[in-house]
């Protein structure tokens, strides 16, 4: 697919920047543990997939995934890789200069580690904004999915949970072992929610501490929702309302 | 007032912490532009008015306030001072370890610099929790005050805008020019919203760029919304409503 | 009081710095033990009320205050907060900077925390002063008093010793517990000496290790000095004297 | 191929990487221009496609990739990213950490993009030695085909030359364009030569000025070497040698 | 001379640091511009002597020298080379590290470049006694011949003045060029002298800027001071002092 | 000896800069054990009489030399100082920095502790040449003597071995015991040699770690090679093969 910038030579780049009027996408993700039911590599997955059906629609370049994300709260199990979140900030604003000198001067941060990665992301968005004149989106599928989520009946967002899972299904059936997934419903809290559709009142987030991670893991192996409630229909309508959104953002900037 | 940590000495310190029970509140605002009736420090007295009126109901302990916040998008009028991100992520560090080996363990970061400073308080909450066995919670008015702003029939998030000149209004009136406010309504814009009580689909928040900030500058003097909405009654209710569940995330540290 | 610069909007800011002559004073304190009869916020204070009396004199620009400096060596004792030295530098250049981008080129850092603050504002000074343009005076109470200190009767610089303890009488009388005072009075040693009016041979400061600022806090509850011979009417004299260099000093700058 | 770390879930981690003996492979490639006949991925699928043939004999995991290295002097043609050295050793401290402690003790760094990787990849391959106990391995195709490059009848380490030629084509024949490659044959330089196995004296590598990549980039379409005596035979010969010699290299460390 | 590590085998080392009772010199000058008469590695050849002189009457161990330290007011005339602060700090935190890891635990930090060097070494002092428990004296030429300077008939501290060349024509006449020198005699100001001997109030030191540097430079070629008034005679009295000073202070820290 | 920077007063430095052609050495050494025989300043030594040498026949000037290197491996053993790799590239920069400034824009870094700098030298080298516009060659005496080193009859590059043992005894006899050396042969690996002149397929080049290292210690007291076989002639032999290259080197620079 020649919307990836790593299958092209350099002339066929330029003529990608050109056909895609000078927006690229970075697919960002981590990887970190899912579960008993959900490969490691599920939020690079989710960026991928999103990444490739709005270039599709759209000639956007893709530049090559980010594989590791800030995932310092699932050291607690295996598989998870973490970097820290200065660390991350330095590697994508050099990926992004480079990028500007070729031209490249509109750019679309897609993340597939919902949440977690915006904090950072945000740090980076603004720094190369100020110093390289460039134009950055930040898009995330929790914040692009709050008009939807609640109508498919789905809890708030947890991790490895009814709306990933769903998701993965939909586009990863293979990578997915939804016989194995261990259900570990969110309670509420009072004055505190990580889901950006809650309405009420509430602390900001921070990432959990090792010693509630822990405890999550013990429990649930990882899982915090309710990923029984996933289906692969429900999955397609989130990934094609995210789609959309993706297309819509892409389309606004390449005008 | 002996909740403010420099007015004791080092023994009545031990004292305060212990009746706090080892609860430290720590107002963090900024000094930059608020338009022509507002003044530059309006976000740290925000912070200020609130961590005393908790203190006074909870005898935490209060850190003097850290005056300087994040706000490069603001450098566009005198009066803003900005310190970059990592700047403040390891001074904040050194606050709280500081404290930590004092034997304070809880903390609330209270953020008079609604959203912007958000971002790189979660980068050093995240860290001291994982370094210095602390625990962070971090209050910001915007996202407690989703339960009522409506209510009070404001628009959404700006800046120097009816929330925030409401609360200057009623609780510093002497710095408050509300007869110089120009208002500068919020435009909805498609699959965008910095306010947390939004709800639908949107881009994550990044600071404007300053060519974006410029264009504000010029039209309305550095305000977004509408601070002739703006009533000391309201700010009062505004208030009230934020000491109240700064209080009650204190107790439930201090349990 | 108007030289304060975040009483005023961004637009009094302008007129401010141009009745300021382009002077701004950066009052710089610490948060640290000062004995069993003052206040921890003692240097913060002692920055505070000598920036005012001056800015008086002048009109010049009063930057809020940096409430916490560079104190490792009394981490002995609870309430202090120390800030590394490297972590100050560049947050004292941010704050530098953004006023330089205003148009403030001329600047007095305002030591409270007499000696040990200088080190790391001496890098900041030249750092600024090499990239940015702008003239820097280091105003250090210890270094300004040379001339009246013995003939007050007074012994070398300690720490919460008679010098700052009569200042402090002078203009916080509330916050002084002099009763409270433990003298610790300072032996001659033989080729050192902390105070910049000694007069012999010394080697060079370097701040207490823990080993030695513990045996210091045992000894006499922080204190080094001789606290009992402090009097208000002294705390005049030296403040006076102070404001009156301070004042000498901005009126050069002005020219 | 449950090899790829990212398929697995956490679970199946533990007993992949017991599988593996505890020897993980970390892939690292660059995305830069590389002639007109070679897309700009090819280091990185050149690490890929040598850690899955050796992943296959020898049971070892292999972390998701790292699409981007350091590649200075190649910014003069689209398509090239290069991230600073020193924020790649830090980048991939944290991998190795990460992986350190979920029980991964020996990792060979699997080097794509030829020589210019290593000198970054020995600083942070110290750096963990040294605080985290591991035992690393860097593996340079370059490095490793000194034996059998001579008798393929090719000239010295260029770039986009016919080594990198030859292998693409046996692996990826679908992205190389071999009617579109130019020449540039590389002169003999007294005292000079980036080639591991060149046998005489010689002056250390440093990567090129951007004055001499250009005049590079306009001679040759950013190619070294004689890509046209390229051969799919040859690349399979190479391969196989470097396969061999990496299943060799993971053995002895899974003793 | 055996009192040099870098002449000793390790085995040898050993032994000397037993001789030396676990005291080092480490001498540390400059190489920056030094008037028309002086060599630029005035200030480490001064370190040099010093050390040498002390080491003969105490066994301690000299580390090899640092030849270039802080001068960044000095870059306006040929010759002068100066090293950032911060990273003079790390360089030197790391040779101390490095030698108290080999039972080395009391360093006199002897200062050739008066003044200006020791604002970084506080900072690396004060870090290495905190993390490495080690014991550190500052002696700077300046501050430990405060007692003699105005005896020998000297005016205040300069640069290139007659005290330094005294220094020089006693210990290193070949490099000196005496009939070159140009008098800049240092006029007094109001609140400000760098010299450690002055007695009255005084802004704290900061080096000049470029500006200011670049006048001295047209102005005398360098010199601030009157090295006409130098003599050998002189220099032997300076010399011998300092000798005599440092002696008294490392064998108080070999008790 | 006048090209030697330190004895060089700044007027005679422009002319020496100018007689040179523009071209500096840097001779960079370490200060790290080296056995039982050789000083522990040996690397240092070669770097300064090899610079000595090379000048004598060029005019280039010399830097004052770095006395330590990047050395973690050989901290097993008193003596060695070893200074963060990252440290170095930064303490190097700022010297070729101030040098440029000052006309020089062409440099030799001279390695006198072979291989193991190379790494970060190649770092700063590729920095400088991108920052400053300057050339930068990097000399290590084990790539620039493998046309002679098998026809000596020497074994491959290890430690205090016969090659530096006997450049030693040919330049610094009186430094060198040659009776206490001992014999530690260098046993060939499958896969993996550090010395350059390997003709064969190998993994690249990571220093030891410490457990290797001490194991290296404790059989040899830290010798790899075989220094029994050591000559004054054969030393004499390398060290003119060695200048001879490095004349030819600069004269190139100095075209």
């Amino acid at each position: 697919m020649k919307n990836w910038l790593q299958e092209n030579n350099w002339k066929e780049t330029e003529e990608q920047i050109k056909r895609g009027k000078g927006v690229a996408i970075i697919p960002i993700g981590s990887t970190e543990q899912h579960g008993l039911h959900l490969p490691v590599g599920t939020d690079t997955y989710v960026a991928i997939t999103l990444a490739e059906a709005a270039a599709l629609e759209t000639d956007a370049l893709i530049i090559p995934p980010l594989w590791f994300g800030w995932s310092p709260h699932h050291m607690v199990l295996p598989g998870t890789i973490t970097i820290r979140a200065e660390v991350l900030v330095e590697y994508l604003f050099d990926v992004i200069k480079s990028m500007s000198e070729h031209g490249v001067k509109k750019f679309v941060l897609l993340n597939g580690h919902r949440i977690v990665n915006i904090i950072w992301m945000q740090l980076a968005a603004e720094k190369v904004q100020r110093e390289l004149d460039v134009e950055i989106k930040i898009f995330d599928p929790a914040y692009m999915s709050k008009d939807i989520v609640k109508e498919l009946g789905y809890g708030p967002v947890g991790h490895a949970d009814e709306i990933e899972s769903s998701h993965m299904l939909y586009r990863y059936e293979e990578l997915v072992q939804i016989d194995k997934a261990v259900d570990n419903p969110i309670s509420k809290k009072d004055l505190y929610s990580v889901d950006p559709a809650y309405e009420h009142d509430t602390l900001c987030y921070v990432p959990s501490s090792i010693k509630v991670a822990k405890a999550h893991a013990e429990k649930s192996g990882g899982t915090t929702g309710q990923p029984s409630k996933s289906s692969k229909e429900k999955g397609k309508i989130y990934h094609d309302h995210l789609v959309k959104n993706l297309v819509k953002v892409i389309n606004q900037l390449q005008i």
